[in-house]
Formats: C-alpha cells, structure tokens, sequence
C-alpha cells in the first residue's frame, strides 16, 4: 500500500498523483500543510516538504525526482509500450532535463509566484506571510510564464511529446506545474496554440481527472480549469 | 570521448569530476563562463548552466542530476562492488534524496553565499554583480554552514558513509559542495569531528586530487585545502 504526503496545490506532489494514476497505483493521500512543520513529518523528512511516499512500512521515499525514478524501477517495467522512462541513457537524460527544467526553471520564475501569491497565501497564517496577492510579483509572473509556454509549445511543436515520440514524466512535470496556474486561470494559452493542444490532450487523459477535482476553500477553479475543450 | 563544459569554481561541475574520476572516466575539460552566455553553449543547454557532459558526438547530457543517472546508466556495471549507486530502490531513493539535500538545500542556504561572496563575485564584471563580498551575507552564510555540516556529521555518524554502508553518488555531492568552501576556509570543522573525519577520508581518494589542484586568479587556495591532514 502506498501512502503520499501532498498538498494539493503544490505541483511536484500533482506530479507524483499523475505519475501514480498512470501506473495504475493505487494510493492513500494525506494533506501535509508543511508550513506547520509537523514533528512526526520531519522525521519522514528533514526538509520538512512535500511529496513524500511510503510503501508498506518502507523508508520514505523524499521528493519528486527521488519518487520519479523509484515508481519507475518499482512499476515501470509493468506499463510495458506506455512505460514512461525512455530506454536509452541519452533519451533518459534529455528527459530528466527537461523533468528538472520545470519543476526547477518554470516552477521558480513563473509558477512559484502564482501559487504563492494568489493561491498560498490564502492558507497560510498571517504571521507566515498569508494575506493579499501582490499585483506586482503577478505582473512579473504573467511576462516570464509567457517564455515557458513558448518553450512548451516549441518542444511540442517538434516532438510528438514534450521529450519526444513518447509521453513520458516530463509531460507529467510539466502539466502539474501549469495545471497549478491554470487553477487560478492565469496560463495565456491562446499565447501558444503548440502549447494549448498539448495541454489540451494530456488533460484529456483519465489519469488527470484526479487534478480536476481538486478544490481550494475560498477561491474556485477557473472556468477553464475542467474545461476539456478550452 | 567525454568532454565537460564546466567551471572550476561550480559545485556541481564538482560533484561530476569526482564522479568520472571515480568511474576512471577520461574527460576533455572546458571551463565555460556561463555568465557570457555564449550562443554555442546556449544550443547546448538553454538554461544556460554548467555542468553539461557531451559523449563522442552525442547529445548534451544537462546538469549534474542527468549527468549522475547517465554515468551510472554507462558505467556502473563496470565499477562491480565500487558501484556508487546502490542496487536496491530504497537506498536508491535514500542516495538520490541526499544528492538533492546537498546539492540543493545545503547550496542554497549555506555554499551558495560563500560561493558568490568570495570567489564568484571576483570573477564577474561589475555590471553582473562582481566586486567585493558582503560581510552581512557572510555572516548569515557562517551561521548556516555550521547546521549543513552538523547533518553531514550526523550521517557520517550513524552509518559508514553518508547514505550507507559504501561510497555512492551522495558523498561525492556533500564532498564538492564543501570543497568549494573549504578553499575559502569556512568550513568549521572543529564544529564536527564526525563530519571532519567523514571528509578527511573522501579528501584522501586518489580521485579528489583533480579538485585539490584548482586555483583561482587573486584568491589563493586557504592552507587547509590541500592539507589532507588538516
């Protein structure tokens, strides 16, 4: 039985909900408001951050890359065609660049300041910066998400997928970080339509139906945000 | 052929000739500035950063993550026993998140700032930040070393090596983040004999000469780095 700690809007634990639906794996999720830093929760991991997944009474299995690569020598195998680890070492590289390109580079120069400000600062306490979006970060943050979806749409533009021929775990790090901004409706899709049809077939996946149920007290989801068709 | 675009001074171009050099691994070494954004380097890696590992011909193989996975992928099998990835998925996922932890979290908040103050900030033309360090930063940076190292010191502690019973991926990751300090002489060893002991072993290996022999123009390596009895 695997259990993870998530938050629901945190994109490398929407990452790691994706990677699992489309293993067919079966989990337990537990919320992990990590801001509260839960003693029990450090010791599971000193960073004090999620995602987090345990098997059975395993170890804790720490962050999206470590989990990433884990699911894939434990379940990867049995997806067989649809395995989401390419084969060869170099694909595989290419592959974990781009998986770090956007949980790192989008997520820091873009994404990070959309969650923070208008979804984050929602839940957090006051005394830990909660409170009101500041309009000039999301200024900031609406130029550079341009940049990463061009980069999307270009990838998509010249691969079948983002890392090529295949979907793989790059796809999925790349549509938990936008579907996060697409929550609040801040992605410029029509920026980029190479970009939109990509999104557009990976949210059409069953697997991402999970994502489009989630839901944050006090701001609904965009109208775009279920919107198989947007 | 290997070539690696790297900088002396990069912790992660560290942590990735320590690992040829473990794997006995012949490389062409090419210091690249990634502040002058050269547009050849930029077709090999968008985002603009070293290290970048390119094989005969092949693909570039982009940062030092990737770079881990690949030089295990080719080469593991050959070290046998010295094998520096572990063979069971849970100690994997218990090396690689040790490898985020040092590479990340103990770069960020402590090595980043001793990095960029005193020797980075050397380097870069005023215009990019360079000039003299800030002592406000170092002062932050000195309190935060010293928790980075007691955690080495911890681990070094309770198990042979940092993420186990043998040498893998992860001490050679907490071993190049430190050095990088430890040419500048801030890293507190007395603070921790656990951790001291740990790096007098790793800074002992044939392997961490290539490292030992840096130097950097106007900035005279402090006298404990190459002192492997310091």
């Amino acid at each position: 039985m695997l259990k993870l700690y998530h938050h629901p809007f945190s994109t490398t634990s929407r990452f790691v909900r994706l990677m699992l639906a489309e293993h067919d794996a079966k989990v337990e999720l537990i919320v992990e408001k990590s801001w509260e830093r839960r003693p029990e929760f450090l010791e599971l991991n000193p960073a004090g951050s999620v995602p987090v997944l345990v098997e059975n009474d395993g170890p804790p299995i720490v962050g999206a890359g470590p989990i990433m690569e884990y699911v894939d020598e434990t379940r990867g195998y049995a997806l067989g065609d649809r395995r989401l680890m390419p084969n060869h070492p170099e694909a595989r590289a290419e592959m974990r660049r781009l998986v770090d390109w956007f949980l790192h580079k989008t997520h820091d120069e873009a994404v990070h300041y959309f969650q923070h400000e208008k979804i984050m600062k929602l839940e957090l306490p006051r005394e830990l910066g909660g409170g009101s979006p500041d309009n000039q970060v999301l200024r900031v943050a609406r130029v550079n998400i341009k940049h990463h979806l061009h980069y999307v749409g270009w990838l998509a533009g010249s691969r079948n997928w983002l890392s090529g021929e295949q979907l793989t775990f790059a796809d999925l790090a790349a549509a938990a970080e936008l579907s996060v901004v697409d929550y609040v409706g801040d992605v410029p899709w029509d920026e980029d339509l190479n970009a939109k049809y990509w999104y557009a077939r990976i949210k059409s996946r069953p697997t991402f139906r999970t994502l489009l149920a989630d839901r944050l007290p006090g701001l609904p989801a965009a109208p775009i945000y279920t919107d198989l068709d947007f």
